[in-house]
């Protein structure tokens, strides 16, 4: 990660949406969101966020780096449990508030076992009532073993 | 819309990871975020957030519904510019603090005209300099024409 900052100012309107300069926004919590799919299937696997160090640290060694809300501290994803990401492609989107990443992982992405973090869709019952449905046959990995139980 | 409430409570968290009921979480502001992706081509089209009135209104239209945070309002998706999403398919992540939509979109979802939101990735110029480069070779509508000039 180099000293100076890898990411170019923001400035006009024009410029962050039709420009080519590399112009991150994080919010008043210094965070960005980013969504993870899978650069073969483009399967959403997970939503987590950034700050400017892990958005530095995912370009710069090409493996996803988040930052954790629940446990305040940088994420090197994969770093216990061994599944990495591998970024293969990283976009922003217009107004560059959003990180959109391309990833070949090296196991399942979601901490409750699944491959994806997105393994129920909403249906809708007999009587017309949501209910979720598994997308999922079955959990990829045992997260007790792999973490530990909690 | 029903009068009453179409989301289950969010009781335990085995229940939200592991449950089949509908229990989305909406943070301090009453939101949750949605990434809406094309159905067929499985491309991340947009990032947006809902509220609690647009996700109910998402699942009983079949049309994505946002919460517009600029203007502060309700966003049915084309209500201005035509671009409409039908949402195929409605996921929740693990902890139901996130909504990915599969959507087959009527026009492109980007107000700058390009047919997803995230037109640009990022790449390493000669120097190793961070720049962005193009992925859709030009607009696939123009803004002003739809939206007026602003």
């Amino acid at each position: 990660m180099s000293e100076t900052s890898p990411f170019a100012p923001r400035t006009s309107k024009a410029e962050i949406e039709e420009g080519l300069g590399l112009a991150p926004k994080f919010d008043s919590k210094g965070l960005i969101p980013c969504i993870a799919s899978d650069v073969e299937s483009g399967e959403v696997l997970m939503f987590a966020y950034m700050n400017r160090e892990s958005l530095a640290l995912t370009l710069s060694t090409g493996e996803a780096h988040y930052w954790s809300r629940s446990r305040g501290e940088l994420w090197h994803k994969g770093a216990s449990s061994g599944h990495t990401q591998q970024v293969i492609e990283l976009r922003v989107d217009c107004d560059q508030d959003v990180v959109w990443i391309k990833v070949q992982a090296a196991g399942p992405a979601c901490h409750v076992g699944y491959r994806s973090c997105f393994y129920r869709v909403a249906e809708r019952d007999e009587d017309g009532a949501l209910r979720l449905a598994m997308t999922e046959a079955s959990k990829a990995f045992d997260p007790s073993e792999v973490y530990g139980d909690k």
